[in-house]
């Protein structure tokens, strides 16, 4: 079997009917990870794939830019006693750490660990940063591979071992400074989620889900079509914490030192994966116009006779889209159109550009849209501007059609009597931990957590029946 | 002592009088790293020196894309039986690896070891990834974090254990086509080299000191100031070293199964180092305008009454100048000018703006280059072109001054007599590796290599008197 052929095999699993399986094989198919790699939750990421996570990166440098945030890169390994100086932090990552203990050939007097996250590599180098009131805030972030030994089951950008990792770090005169950086990451959060085409819900864990070391934790949550939530962004309220176990402090304008308060947001690899269970279908993926490497393919029509007017021609068409900003390609190869439209949809093109001896005629082009195989006849004059406004609305459609997909996924209990749960449970809950643990174990669930945004509930608790202040959010987790 | 009157303590170093402690002194002052982490020979990017590597990475990525190179990421650790598979390379590097031995609390079954370099994590997806004449050439890079457990005292970018690294590996049908492939390398490192006016030399190594597995190795090597030289890149073709070990074939037109033919490209931040120290003086660091974050410095000279107009006209300038895309920054710090000055100077920004009332006046800018002090009055109105052409103007004289200090450090011996050599020596060689190694014991250097392209030389080897059919090189080395 040729490459074009073993390429054109229809995916074996569909994604209504085993979605674990038709993600997993997805993945692969569409060119964005290699899992042969013979370590078990390391995966290659082949150039598609890269490509795509870069213009998510892209997205949130340009965030991190717009919001005053310095990009830096601290070293990957970090040394056991600077590691152990915050227990709680140590506590939540000492069973997932990889430690390196020998080095040109011999046993290290200190060992050291590959960060899970950078907190113990950064925070030490604050303590020296940080003098005075002058100095604040200080808002850095770094775009760098993380290593957690998860023993859960891998899957690709679910679920690894080395994560392609964003983490910011800010330091803050008091707790109210602070607040107001978790108020900023959530609008960064907001941005760069529609630019993915990504609903979410943020929700505030519950004490005992919260970030090792962390005051409060928020997390962002996606309601994958599987029924279970992925979490693809914290932000950690960390109060004075670690500036204590770091003695990170600051000189205020009359002479006092005072402990700065302190906050972290991170995004993954993870964020791919959203989009990837999100809008793929039994065609392939579908990307998002904001990230997708290629925006549109060119796929002349090659009849014999009029090979070369229609070549030439669509080249004049690429140029014409490159010079708009738009990443075009075109697809000249030597293949019946009906492979060519395989392999393109498979990768998650949003727009396929078709042009026949027909439509050179008649000064037209047809514009396919990926997710519904619309079919547009377009007048070859006004072509740019209905390019960008297909691919616009088809990413407001695409955003549209998720967030219908959430709402609907969200639902009242109120009793814990629920056969396999799916979606996002909502019920009353009185704040106790015993009752939250109760929900958990007895639906087979997880607590998301109370809505950030405050909103009106009144109902009583599903376990103890008394008051409920607030809805807790339940659901089974990636 | 604030931190404004701490930045203007002069260098504590000449550049002139003591090379290696201007060198690491002035990293730090400059903020391009922290070199204060708590782990031997891993330093910090801070954001203005990660800004500087990122522009170069960008030339980088430029080039590759240029050359159809696709841009992967493989996973950080390599098994232990995966390494071994070539015999020579596990042997040049077993000295030099960090192993994972633990995670997660238990030891691992197979030990890990972080990447020196890619190869043996590459090569055996190669062996998946290409099975047809139809998948070569196969072009990939990568820009990720590498290991070595470098014994040898560290120094910023220059020789550090966690190294931010380029590295491009192709696989190829024949010799032939993996030398064509050599050939494009030594053009983008031409065309990389111009961008940060860094002149060099590419040398063949000695069989004795090529890289672990492969069958020839160049090197381009920047001579630096201290009369020392700088590996900056290497280029190896492998042959079919490697494809035997990790049994990467094609399949011939003729069905055919044959092993390809490989090359590698690597660089590093050393280029980084490259440019602080052949550019750097002792008010600072110098950077070449193509890398620089900040090309062009505002620094409006704000008298008491006229603070507000001035102002506000620096603020169009620069504008202006960010609208023809140059990266322009103002500095309007309430701080005297010659603070300014010292602060960016140190920083290395190539070209400073001063308005000021009379300035403006006059409907004039003052430009002043940072290489030399150069003073230029420039109409307001032509502004933008005179500050393209004093930026082009000045690369071009750092890259000329550097390439002169090359030309003028190159000379020829004919004995083994010489005094603290400085610099490269060029001597005839009867090419034995006996003879060899005696010019290396006995001068106190290292055999560069002999000219890539191949040079017109007639003489005497320097040990054995024989006819030498080449010169070698000689010089200290970093």
């Amino acid at each position: 079997m040729t490459k074009v052929e073993e390429e054109q095999t229809p995916l074996r699993h569909k994604k209504a009917e085993d979605f674990n399986e038709w993600y997993n094989e997805i993945v692969e198919k569409a060119e964005l990870c290699d899992k042969r790699y013979p370590v078990k939750g390391l995966n290659i990421w082949t150039a598609y794939g890269w490509k795509t996570m870069a213009a998510i990166d892209g997205i949130i440098r340009n965030e991190m830019g717009d919001t005053g945030h310095s990009e830096v890169c601290f070293p990957l390994l970090v040394p056991e006693d600077q590691f152990k100086k915050e227990a709680d932090h140590i506590k939540g990552f000492s069973d997932e750490v990889y430690w390196v203990t020998r080095a040109g050939g011999n046993d290290l007097d200190v060992k050291l660990l590959l960060r899970p996250t950078s907190e113990t590599a950064m925070y030490p180098m604050f303590s020296l940063w940080v003098r005075s009131h002058a100095d604040l805030p200080l808002k850095i972030f770094q775009i760098v591979n993380v290593f957690r030994f998860d023993t859960k089951q891998t899957r690709a950008f679910i679920r690894v071992r080395e994560i392609h990792f964003f983490e910011a770090h800010t330091c803050h005169r008091d707790f109210e400074d602070a607040e107001k950086q978790i108020r900023e990451d959530i609008e960064v959060m907001a941005r760069l989620a529609a630019k993915l085409c990504m609903p979410y819900r943020i929700f505030k864990r519950p004490d005992w889900d919260k970030f090792p070391g962390a005051f409060y934790s928020l997390a962002c949550d996606v309601l994958m079509p599987d029924g279970r939530t992925l979490q693809v962004g914290t932000i950690h309220q960390y109060k004075d914490n670690f500036a204590k176990a770091y003695d990170v402090k600051y000189e205020e304008e009359g002479g006092e030192h005072k402990l700065v308060h302190q906050t972290t947001y991170g995004m993954s690899e993870r964020l791919l994966g959203a989009v990837v269970g999100l809008h793929g279908d039994d065609n392939g993926i579908l990307l998002p116009p904001d990230i997708a490497p290629i925006q549109v393919v060119i796929v002349p029509i090659l009849a014999k006779d009029m090979k070369g007017p229609v070549l030439e021609e669509a080249q004049k068409i690429m140029d014409e889209l490159r010079k708009a900003g738009l990443r075009v390609t075109m697809d000249a190869r030597d293949l019946r159109p009906g492979a060519k439209y395989y392999h393109w949809e498979m990768r998650g093109v949003p727009l396929r550009l078709e042009l026949g001896p027909r439509d050179m005629k008649e000064n037209k082009v047809v514009l396919i849209r990926r997710d519904n195989r619309q079919k547009a006849f377009v007048p070859r004059a006004g072509m740019v501007g209905e390019v960008r406004r297909t691919l616009d609305l088809m990413a407001l459609e695409m955003a549209g059609r998720s967030e219908a997909l959430l709402k609907g996924g969200i639902r009242d209990i109120t009793s814990l009597v629920e056969e396999a749960p799916t979606g996002i449970l909502r019920a009353g809950w009185c704040g106790a931990t015993a009752c939250g643990h109760e929900m958990e174990d007895r639906l087979g669930v997880k607590m998301l957590g109370t809505s950030y945004d405050k909103e009106e509930y009144s109902g009583k608790c599903v376990v103890c029946g008394k008051p409920a202040q607030e809805a807790a959010y339940l659901a089974r987790t990636y």
